[in-house]
C-alpha cells in the first residue's frame, strides 16, 4: 500500500524528508507520495478540504496529515480506517474528518498516542516525525489497525463545522471556504446548489459582499471576460468559485474565510 | 518508463501532488521524476528552455511539460514521439518544442485534447490532472502513442522563436534568453559562436547594454574576479551568461528576456 | 541502497530534479529520498548540523551533501564511509563532517575531483550534476569506494568547528547554533550539559543576551506559558533553544549564530 502525505511543514525544513527517511527506515517497500506540504501553517480547515477533495484522485492507501497546532498537548493522535479501505493518520482535531467521510465513513478508529509503532522517546513538537510517520508505514506493509493502539469510538472523533448555503428569497447565501495564492475564492456551495438560485452559465450575477454590489458572470473559462473582470465559476474540484481575470479577487472583495457572499441573477 | 514532470505549479498547493496520485493511480508500477515546478508562472519559453537543456540527463521516458495560460480555450494538447524513442505530453504552446528538436525531432504527434485516456469530466482548469498525468501514466506503462488520440501532422505543432546571436563588423550582438533567481543573465550564444569574436578566455570584455557601458571579465569561474565585478562566463548549460560575482547583474543592467547585450573584446 | 539528498539548491530551480535524473540514469533501481533542499544559501554549517541531526532517522545508505560556495575553485570533493557502513559524498567544507562522526568516524576517504564516475566535461558551477550524483548513485548500486577516486588521508578532511558552553560561576554560558523560519533559536547545549547549572524544568530561568536581560520559563511544550512569553525547551533535536510563544526570539532578542545567550535559575 502507498502512503500519502499531507502537512503544513512547508519546503524550507527538513521535517517532510525526515517523515520519508522514517517511513523508509520502518518498511523499505512502502511508496511515498507526497501531496502536499504547503499548507497555511495550522490551518487544519484548509487541510481537512485539500484532503477531500484529492481524495477521488489517491490510490487506496494510508493518508497521512499533519496540520497540528495542539501538538505537545493532551490532544489525541488517532488512525481510521473506512468502508473503501482507506486508513488515515493524524491529529484528532477534524483534519482527518472531511475526507474520511467522503471515504465511506470510519469503521475503526484506534488512538495512537502511546501506540507501540512510535519512535521513543516521542518529542513535544514532532509528531510527524515520531507517531504519524512509523505508525502510517507499519500500516503500510499490512500491519493490523488494532495492533497501532486502542480503540477508540468513532463517535467520540473530533469534526469539523463547515458553514453551508441557503436560499435568502431569490438570493443564494454562500461562504467563503478559503482563498488561494491568486486570490481565487471558493465558495461552500457546489452545482447542486445552484438548482432555484436563477443562476444560469453565460449569464451576468449580482454579487454582494458585505454593502458592496458587483457585477460578474457564470461561466466555465476565465477566457470568457475582459482582464478585470469578475467571474462566478466551477473550480477544479467542483466548488463554485470567486475571480477576477488576472486579477486578485480575496484582495479586491476584501474575501477571508467565512466571508458571506451573496448571489442572484442580474 | 518513467515519467518526468516540469510544470509552473509551484509547491503551495497540492497540484503537483494530484498529478504523482494520478500516475500512481493509472500506472502503479511508474516512476516519477519531478523534474522542478518551480517555472515562472505562465513564462512558457523559461519552461521549453529548461526541459530542452535538462534533457541530456533525463533517462529516456515520458517528459510532461505544464506551462499552460491558455488552459480552458481552443488551445490543442498533445503528445509526440521523437526519433530517440523520447514522449512529450503537453499543452501545443511551443513549450515542448526546443526539447523535441533536441531528442532527433517530432516522429508522430497526437491530439489528445479528446484522449480516450483522459480523467472524466475534465476540469477547464487543470488538465495536468484530467489530461496530460493519465496520458502520460498511459504511455509509461507501454500504451501506444496512436491510442492516446487522433493524428496529427508534426508540421502544425506550435514552435518558439528563440533570438539569435549576430555579428555586427567587431561586436558579437546577443540577448538576454532569462534571467535567474540570483540576477545571472543567460544569453542566447554559446561557445560555437564566439568564433571570430575576438572574445578569449581570462580577457577582458567590452558590455554595452542600451546606452551603458561595462567592464567585464571573460572567465570560467566567479572565483576569477573581486566581489561586485562582473563576468562573462559558460555556464553550466554551456551558455554563454553575465553576472556580478556576488551581485545581481540583471538589477544592475536593467537584464530582462531579449534585451540586446553587445560584447566585444575590450 | 538508497541515496539521500540534502542541499542549498531550493526549489525554484530545476538543480534537484536533474540530480534525481541523474542518479535515475546511472542506477535505475536506487531510491532517492529528498532530506531537504531548503539549507539557507552557502551556510555550511547549517547544512552539517541538520545532516548530523537527521542521521538516526535515515536508513543506511550513501548520503549527498550539497552546500558548495567555493565549487569552481580547488576545493577537493570527496566520498567517505564509516564505521557504520553509511557512505558520505559532498564537498570537502566540513558539511559532511558532523555527521560522519555520528556515524562512527571516517574509516576511508576518497578524493573524487576527477573521479572516474562523473560525468564529462564537467562545470565550473553544478557539481551535483556532474559529479556528486553520478558518484553517489554508483555507490549504491554497489561500486567500490575505492574505484571512486583516489585514497586521502581522513586526517586531512575538513571539519567545522562548532562553539561549546561552559560555566561562568553560577551561569551556563552557550550559544546560537541557528535560528529557524520561526526565529526560534537553537543553542550549542544539550541535556547533559544543564548538570550543575541549577536550571529544572519548570522553572523560571534568567536568560542574558549582550547587556539585556530577560525572563523566560524552562519548560516542555509552548502551551505552558502564555502567548508573548519566552521558553528555553527541548527541541525535537534534543537541543536547548530558546523561543516567544507565537512570537519571533531571534528578532526580539537579536540572536543570530554564534551569539552568546547566558542561563541561571532565577
Amino acid at each position: 500500500m502507498i502512503v500519502t502525505l499531507l502537512t503544513d511543514y512547508g519546503h524550507d525544513d527538513d521535517f517532510a524528508g525526515i517523515c520519508h527517511a522514517v517511513i523508509a527506515s520502518v518498511a523499505p517497500e512502502v511508496r511515498v507520495i507526497d501531496l502536499t506540504h504547503g499548507i497555511p501553517r495550522f490551518d487544519v480547515r484548509r487541510g481537512a478540504l485539500a484532503l477531500r477533495d484529492a481524495l477521488p484522485y489517491l490510490p487506496v492507501g494510508v493518508h497521512v496529515a499533519v496540520v497540528d497546532p495542539q501538538v505537545g498537548t493532551e490532544r489525541r493522535a488517532v488512525a481510521l480506517s473506512t468502508a473503501e479501505g482507506r486508513m488515515f493518520v493524524g491529529p484528532d482535531n477534524g483534519l482527518l474528518s472531511l475526507a474520511a467521510d467522503r471515504a465511506g465513513g470510519v469503521e475503526v478508529a484506534v488512538d495512537i498516542t502511546r501506540s507501540p509503532h512510535r519512535l521513543e522517546p516521542v518529542s513535544a513538537t514532532f509528531h510527524g516525525r515520531d507517531l504519524f510517520a512509523p505508525v502510517a508505514a507499519r500500516l503500510a506493509a499490512g500491519s493490523e489497525m488494532a495492533d497501532a493502539g486502542t480503540p477508540l469510538d468513532p463517535g467520540e472523533l473530533q469534526t469539523i463545522e463547515l458553514p453551508r448555503p441557503s436560499m435568502d428569497a431569490d438570493t443564494l447565501v454562500t461562504h467563503v471556504l478559503y482563498t488561494d495564492g491568486f486570490g481565487n475564492a471558493t465558495l461552500d456551495a457546489g452545482h447542486e446548489d445552484l438548482a432555484g438560485s436563477g443562476l444560469t452559465l453565460g449569464r451576468p450575477v449580482d454579487v454582494q459582499v458585505g454593502g458592496r454590489r458587483l457585477a460578474a458572470t457564470y461561466t466555465s473559462s476565465f477566457a470568457d471576460v475582459e482582464p478585470g473582470e469578475a467571474i462566478l465559476y466551477e473550480d477544479a474540484q467542483r466548488a463554485l468559485a470567486l475571480a477576477i481575470n488576472r486579477g486578485d479577487a480575496a484582495a479586491a472583495f476584501g474575501l477571508t474565510p467565512d466571508t458571506e457572499v451573496r448571489l442572484r441573477p442580474r
